[in-house]
């Protein structure tokens, strides 16, 4: 097992040290957590925006908060949810008073921690509400999951809602636009070797030499079908009718497209991805309005990607375009 | 050979439609070459700054290309310099009257072509000028290179230069700049796994299970030592002493940070090197005005990082710190 690292049992607590270290102007860390916040937080009469999930899938989440996105990110063990207090005391450092909106992924662990701290918060007197993303078309009831996974659509969660936020919404606005864009987003992807877990030294799956595995999930959770390797053309034919397939979208609607890096796959071959993707939409009519290529939602050493389609009205176009500017995400 | 690509003859090609399909609202291809321009290119009385070299290095170069840093990026084949013809076409497309700027990293095919290509442009009326980078401390008449090569400090003259050029400097006043800029970068890296080349399948260099090779250049060029594979901190404290040795720095100076990674060592653990890196300069007194964390100059998918110190004074922090913004860069 080859990785930069120090002690195993280190690894979150010193990759949360070296993000603050790199973003000081951008974030801070809140004092015995693993959670990363907006140095302005709280912000005046603004619905804090906190997110989060298991450590190994960087940039995701710490790299996400900042202008137009989070305000806060809560990072737990690699692949494990974050416990209810972290998270709670997120949601305490980020609320002005005007509520705080978790965006969570559709896994059990973290659905659990997180809604037991929404719990908790409106206990102490914070409004919370939620959304849970579930963007991922590949499989049904996964380990960890009930349900969809949800995968790197979330980060056009975040950008979407954070834009929302910064704008002033009300909590039940957001909670709107949430609904809506979680309905709207679909993804899909496909690994090429596993990741391998900082204690155990164990890889996250198996595959022969020649082999991918279609609809895999960020924690090497089982996909749809294992067979041999196959050109970035025929991936990308996959994993965008997969996603098509799954919106209802007619010639001329308006997306947006993300095509991600699952860690270890370089940028050239995303590229190669993206090509036949935009190809594709564009046959189908599609009106591209914003594409995203790079390592969004990864899974520590994976190589893969996956596509992600949101589809856009008016309204999240104007969200999705407007500034945001994280150490992550820029648009 | 696990790639997530068509025919190898095509990947240079193909990526390059990939980049410019995913931000047509930034950049353009060049008919018939594998040049990458700003869509507002050429700028009136800006001069035109142009970067290349081999490709695999992604990001770099045609992520760079974009307000605030390089008016076009030039693609040679994998870690192969590109031709004079096609720099040429690229300092034509920029060039509004005031000239073109050459950003070249010091690989003796790149400087050939590119110093080529200065030399036609010159014969065609166009006024051009050259810097060549060479910020990697590790070695000395390396293959492919008389000097020291340019690696990840590359990117920080982009930036630097891009903001001069942005502001309306004349060539002279940008040649002055970057001959200061490169004065004051210094870089070097490790490599845990090598790039696999996209033709023939074949690994730029072997390593055991155990091993990692330090001062490693940016297409497997052989570095200054290869030993059992250390911890973050022990890494990061190799390869910031070296850097540190090689540049005059007092307490309190300014400098830039780049913690960057060679294409398939996840995010996470360029932090936890990041974490050691900003330890070790801040109890050396220096003053840490911005750091980079990311995938900035990779080498296909190698595993490992580098580490990139640029010196400030007033004028370059000024600079540094201006708006940048482009698909691979952001400030």
């Amino acid at each position: 097992m080859k990785k930069v690292i120090n002690k195993t049992n280190d690894v979150v607590t010193e990759m949360v040290d070296g993000v603050v270290a790199a973003y000081p102007h951008v974030i801070r860390r809140l004092p015995n957590t693993s959670a990363v916040v907006r140095t302005e937080a709280p912000i005046a009469n603004k619905v804090g925006i906190v997110s989060g999930g298991g450590s190994g899938h960087e940039p995701a989440h710490a790299g996400y908060v900042g202008k137009g996105m989070l305000d806060a990110a809560v990072a737990g063990e690699v692949f494990t949810a974050p416990t209810p207090d972290q998270i709670l005391e997120a949601m305490k450092a980020v609320d002005s008073g005007s509520g705080v909106f978790l965006i969570i992924k559709n896994y059990t662990g973290d659905i659990m921690n997180f809604e037991m701290a929404a719990e908790l918060a409106e206990a102490e007197g914070i409004k919370a509400d939620y959304i849970v993303v579930n963007d991922d078309v590949a499989v049904e009831d996964s380990s960890f999951t009930t349900g969809r996974r949800g995968i790197a659509g979330t980060v056009l969660v975040h950008k979407i809602i954070g834009a929302l936020a910064e704008n002033g919404a009300a909590l039940e606005e957001i909670k709107r636009v949430a609904e809506k864009t979680v309905a709207n987003v679909r993804s899909m992807g496909v690994a090429l070797s596993p990741s391998i877990m900082p204690g155990s030294g164990k890889a996250s799956f198996e595959l022969d030499e020649n082999e991918m595995e279609i609809g895999i999930g960020i924690h090497g959770e089982p996909g749809i079908e294992r067979k041999q390797l196959a050109t970035a053309d025929e991936l990308a034919e996959e994993l965008t009718q997969h996603v098509l397939g799954d919106l209802s979208l007619q010639e001329g609607d308006n997306i947006a497209v993300m095509v991600n890096g699952l860690g270890a796959t370089p940028e050239m071959e995303l590229y190669i991805v993206n090509r036949k993707v935009q190809d594709i939409l564009q046959k189908q009519g599609m009106e591209v309005v914003r594409t995203f290529v790079g390592d969004f939602m990864t899974s520590l050493e994976m190589a893969g990607c996956s596509v992600t389609i949101l589809k856009l009205d008016d309204e999240l176009t104007e969200l999705l375009q407007s500034e945001a500017s994280t150490p992550g995400f820029h648009v």
